[in-house]
């Protein structure tokens, strides 16, 4: 970010620096809804943020975001702002540091990308966990070891909850990865450094939340422990035929089969899930116009353990960034599709279909 | 807006100004609402509205308003804040511009002219088009001709939206200005002056959507376009007895007649709808008390294309604004009476009816 | 508040003061909900503000600030943000100051005391009216008298609305208060003073809505009168082994006891209630390692005049406030018990219950 810093406080030791954020896409897609297979063009503010952050103290930090995701889009204008995020940072030295409050959950590596900086248009649905699927609410552990190779995270957030809980048990998140180039060293990582950085990082996650539903909800009986893994691996090296991107991730979700017995009506499809993504792009070395451009492809698969296979899909994507300036000013152009392993005879969002997404990024 | 501007970025050339403004208001309405005939004292905020906007450099401007419309109106207190606007700006020169995101759809004059600049207490209903009233989704491009004489707006944004529609097509806006005095070369106009410009300007722009409903909706059959078109004039000339002002337009609303066929059922009403406004303003020359005093009133008339007319009818409304700082500290005092064409024999709300109004507005 | 101050205007006589708070909460309970009796963890922003005020002279200020309350409590993520505040001030002189929009209601000192600084962990139900809970929409008129040894205010504010009104008259809200030490000269006041002030004041409110509600609904019969009263005292002095704060209240709430008769559904028990509260707190004289410690303690009494009594309780609370930087980086710990007094067979939410809370203040 790059917004106005303004600095208070005794000898000037404190800060707040006010970001904005954009989005705008303009979207066509092949379908219109579950009950409508009419094309659709549709343009919507995808992210639109305002950010409130900065240092109390050379401890303390604190980060308050609002935002209205993807306001207007399908018609649904005027969405409701809330708070993304609102946590405090307590860095006690880079081996430990605590943050407080609602934030990133800390699982898959693709979530923790920022969302404005990302390599493709998007991150994929994989990276979201079925509760807390971005941000949850807690505290997290985490610091960099042995110069920053290393990196551990462990969250205890709030995970699944609501009255269909068996018992509201703490959500436990632990991360790891280990960069042998350049460190990785904060909390969120990045898409794509640009070619500012040569990285290869692999990391892993096991995501964990005691009795988060009944198989057996009428009864309230058998109920399920939450278990997730992921690993993930980035690469990107600058040569001098340009920058190249490479990266990959797998995941397993779980939650005991539940989704395949009688659960609560609200226990979501994606607790038992397997997936993977593959992404690469090349930066074109020099300027092309005014700006540079990136070329980017990605490759998505889905596997639900559901009873027909319905959800269960790849998705191929393929498209460029162009940077006006960096990510403040970038456009991007990306044409997407998914094919359905068993497609839906009569719901055209469950048939094969296509998108193509021209996206403009402004960061103030 | 005279809010604080804070510069930044390399050789300052970003700027970033917040900005707040608030309108109160004491109502006193002769019905309570469809159901209850009895009369009303209700306080609410009307508009109350945080602005953060600037250039991040001279080509590109960004501008992010959030807000709670008519906050504790009838009771219904906290209400959710959104995006009011939220859109950049790219000024390539004073003949092209071009505004992508969320904001004023580019038909109406009124609707056009600032929510904190009118002449009266508030626009006419009129002035809001069927789809995307007030603010639609999309980009315009607009410039100035001929020494600002001339103004050109085209808008490609995403009109009616949803399930409903027999294809999603994007709504096309066209919209032309000439003044013969004084310029009006902003993408929004005012209300009124307060005799700082003389000012003659007259125009007219054209709405287009195709296929935006069905006249038969059951069957899926029949889609029918949407059409509108309005002329507008404003006229604000300074003299030594004070400044004087009159405006007025015509509206003309049309979509198949499919609202007297079979449509869904949340097509509006006012898809079928002429109508027009006059209003005129009288601003004394100098001083009175501590600030200036403004005489005005209106005219409004709507004809609804239903069987039986219930929504017809005529709005009469006179009051006067006083400036104890311009338009940053304002009182207006308006009462209004809606005459029916064919009163409801049952609810109150269409039936022949009054109100008073004393705003306070504050801009910072 | 010790967020940043903008100064602009001419002259520099303008500012704007941006300001966050966060309180985050972790909490453990007896029970989830009304039908589900598991014990409960749950970590939530009690309280998430941005605050945007200032003055825009020195006879004009306003206050704006946006939150989202309770986010994230019971998995109700992602809650909307609205308007908590938002109004303009006329400070006329020391002895006539208005307030105009949406802000604190007048009636309990424990409502008015500031919601950031309070002895306890929080305040207590009792301190909300029944309509208007704790903000209401309107004008107040206050001012200071006898070397701010007295202090007085009137208010004229929404109160209850909605079609199941009589008739929407406006509520009206007088209280004063006299303090025989240091002034309490603000319109909000506090719950500690941190042994910075030597306080004792003594205050009485009454609040009066003319036909809130029907007691015969269905019929439309039997207007009743919302009438409520309430005295206070708050005493605090520092000492050489430290400082000492004692204060308590007694609310009387009556609406014609409608409630046990036919009203409309939306009436809430809370309008026929009787109840009081005593707090206490002790903090210790110097330093307790790089903060200060003060503990506290509560009782809380509540009498519906339901059948049945279902929701008479009383309520005891203890715990203690660590300081780490006064109150804008303070850990409070706070265990309460709930003891009914005709505890529920089926419903967990209304038998004996407790709960401890582990709360993180943070004020930019």
């Amino acid at each position: 970010q790059a917004g106005p810093v303004i600095n208070f406080g005794e000898n000037n030791e404190s800060f707040l620096q006010i970001g904005y954020a954009l989005q705008v896409w303009a979207e066509n897609r092949s379908y219109t809804s579950a009950t409508n297979d009419a094309s659709l063009n549709d343009t919507y503010l995808r992210r639109n943020r305002l950010t409130f952050s900065g240092q109390y103290s050379d401890l303390i930090g604190y980060y308050a975001q609002i935002e209205a995701a993807s306001d207007s889009r399908g018609g649904d204008d005027d969405r409701e702002v809330y708070f993304r995020d609102a946590y405090l940072t307590f860095d006690f030295r880079d081996e430990a540091r605590l943050i407080v409050g609602r934030f990133k959950n800390t699982f898959s590596r693709e979530n923790l990308e920022a969302c404005l900086e990302p390599l493709t248009l998007d991150r994929s649905d994989l990276s979201y966990t079925p509760f807390g699927g971005t941000r949850d609410t807690g505290v997290a552990l985490w610091g960099n070891l042995a110069d920053a190779k290393f990196q551990y995270r462990i969250a205890v957030m709030d995970g699944r909850e609501g009255d269909e809980l068996p018992q509201d048990a703490p959500r436990v998140t632990a991360r790891v990865h280990w960069s042998t180039l350049d460190p990785e060293s904060d909390y969120g990582y990045r898409g794509t450094y640009l070619g500012t950085r040569k990285v290869f990082t692999i990391g892993a996650a096991y995501d964990y939340q005691a009795k988060a539903a009944y198989a057996d909800y009428e009864a309230l009986q058998d109920p399920k422990d939450y278990k997730a893994w992921t690993v993930d691996a980035f690469a990107e090296y600058p040569f001098g035929s340009g920058t190249y991107t490479l990266a990959g991730a797998y995941f397993n979700y779980s939650l005991g089969d539940a989704i395949n017995q009688a659960p609560d009506p609200a226990l979501p499809a994606n607790t038992e899930l397997e997936g993977f993504y593959v992404k690469a792009g090349y930066l074109l070395p020099g300027k092309v116009g005014p700006g540079r451009l990136q070329f980017f492809a990605r490759h998505n698969g889905a596997e639900y353990q559901l009873a027909g296979g319905a959800l269960d899909r790849r998705v191929n994507a393929a498209g460029f960034n162009y940077y006006f300036n960096g990510q403040q000013l970038k456009l991007t152009l990306e044409h997407q599709r998914a094919d359905y392993a068993n497609p839906s005879a009569t719901n055209p969002a469950l048939q094969d279909n296509h998108q193509t997404i021209l996206g403009l990024q402004f960061i103030l």
